[in-house]
């Protein structure tokens, strides 16, 4: 029997139950299973691991509920700026974009660059001087015109303040989607990618299309996925200190994500959660929020999707 | 007795004793010789180590001779796009921006960041905004102007391939430089500036400004600032790789860079170097390319620059 295993992330944060209505809650259940389906559906017909996160994540790029694609923040200056990175674990391969504008789907951009060029990071402008040599999706600000996002925006537009799309005041969505995942052949992937802070200024990066932070995957020890705050991860490496410390201490992949989120994360005031996998198929995830939009599906049974912690 | 330390570089590459002039040797080996004494002055006098890189990378981005601030590579549209970050070992802060142009030092644009922003990694456009929030120091293309850079870029011009100045076919300067520190309160610091490759296209960023692959600092294990194939550097996660192998494994300073340079990030097919510091002042460096512009000076009477193996 083959062992295939996907799991995916939609964002973590302060989700109350209170502040989701049953219908709302549904319709983030229901986005979250068709990421999941439509990425496994892939894996049971042959396609790698790459292809599955690359799926998994380009159906949330194209929802409206998570924060990221369709769903991007509004920056300070009414713009949306994406990010995105994706890894292959079986030959250390990486591709990232960051603040790219009007793309439908930063991931497969970020997938382009691993494949299509000699670099692993492209920036801005220049990126989306690359989408047009390798004919991205690319679409109008209407397409990623959101009444929500916009009055968030609002709300914070022309102060110096910014919010990671976790603030309890606000509806419920937040910052960033990702996957990981096993193929047939033991190959592992992951792939994230966010539209970052609302009302953020500057051209800010976060972890989201960093390589080592907010993503990282390596068929030896894991993929992972993380979201939460970006300023955090980064200065915590925190994807690619689960890979180390399950390489060079021996923690297993439960213990090292724990460690990582609950401990090393949290000592630094770093607030957010991860989903990892490891080439045997094992799925966990961590977060130190109260919530984070999730899913994971195997060959073993397992098929859920859940938002509470 | 203060101990007290500063090592710096001034990239990595394929540098043939053949390709120097004695003249052109000694031009390098005071420009490296002048930002080990002004950074060093700094520690004597009671800055931190942080103030301490930052002194350093200024310098040698005012030289000409480094593929940083003023002799920064011409990308493929004839522009200067440039790179830099800095991290504090004493609190894990960082700062660093990405494809910045006319920025005269992109090191203290960097430092601002840490210092005046919540975030840690500004690019491109924003990034210059935000330097002319903090003032930051500009410069028109005239001074970024050099005519071996440019003749450089016209072999290039035009056509798909890039260098990370590291070719033996042209006159030998390397892609980055960089700098770390102790201070006489024990505190480590890193910095790291570069100018990127010649002719390069759509925005790529190499390792120097991520947080983690071309720089890291941490108090508890090490400083490292990196330089070589960017791409590879961030594929390996290079700096922080050095410090998880402290860390986790119990490595000394030494053991972590030798086993990074020469075994992990060439299994890969990465070739440069760096340098790094511990807490009690060790300084290590290790390349695995034909020479490395470098330099090192401390409390206990080193005080030596270096080109060739």
């Amino acid at each position: 029997m083959k062992n295939l295993a996907i799991a995916i992330h939609g964002g973590a944060g302060t989700i109350l139950r209170t502040s989701l209505t049953p219908e709302k809650e549904e319709a983030y259940k229901a986005a979250l299973q068709l990421a999941l389906d439509q990425a496994y559906q892939l894996l049971e017909n042959g396609a790698s691991a790459l292809d599955a996160v690359e799926k998994a994540v380009s159906v949330l790029e194209d929802s409206p509920l998570f924060n990221a694609g369709k769903g991007s923040v509004f920056t300070a200056e009414g713009t949306h700026e994406m990010d995105a990175s994706i890894m292959d674990g079986s030959n250390l391969q990486a591709g990232a974009v960051s603040t790219v504008s009007g793309i439908k789907n930063p991931i497969q951009l970020a997938r382009n660059v691993m494949d299509k060029s000699d670099h692993v990071f492209l920036c801005g402008k220049g990126a989306e001087e690359f989408a047009k040599a390798v004919r991205s999706k690319t679409e109008t600000n209407d397409y990623f015109y959101d009444q929500l996002r916009y009055d968030q925006w609002q709300e914070l537009k022309g102060t110096d303040n910014f919010q990671l799309d976790h603030s309890t005041t606000k509806e419920q969505k937040f910052g960033t989607v990702g996957a990981v995942a096993l193929d047939e052949n033991g190959n592992i992937a992951a792939a994230t990618s966010t539209g970052g802070m609302t009302n953020k200024k500057f051209g800010r990066v976060g972890d989201s299309p960093m390589i080592g932070s907010g993503n990282y995957a390596n068929n030896e020890t894991c993929a992972v996925s993380c979201t939460g705050s970006g300023e955090f991860f980064i200065r915590a490496v925190v994807a690619y200190d689960v890979s180390c410390l399950m390489e060079f201490k021996g923690l297993s992949l439960q213990e090292a994500i724990k460690e990582v989120i609950q401990n090393r994360l949290l000592k630094i005031g770093g607030d957010g959660g991860l989903i990892a996998i490891d080439r045997h198929g094992n799925i966990s995830l961590e977060f130190n929020t109260e919530g984070m939009y999730r899913g994971a599906k195997n060959s073993k049974g397992t098929n859920e999707v859940a938002i509470y912690e």
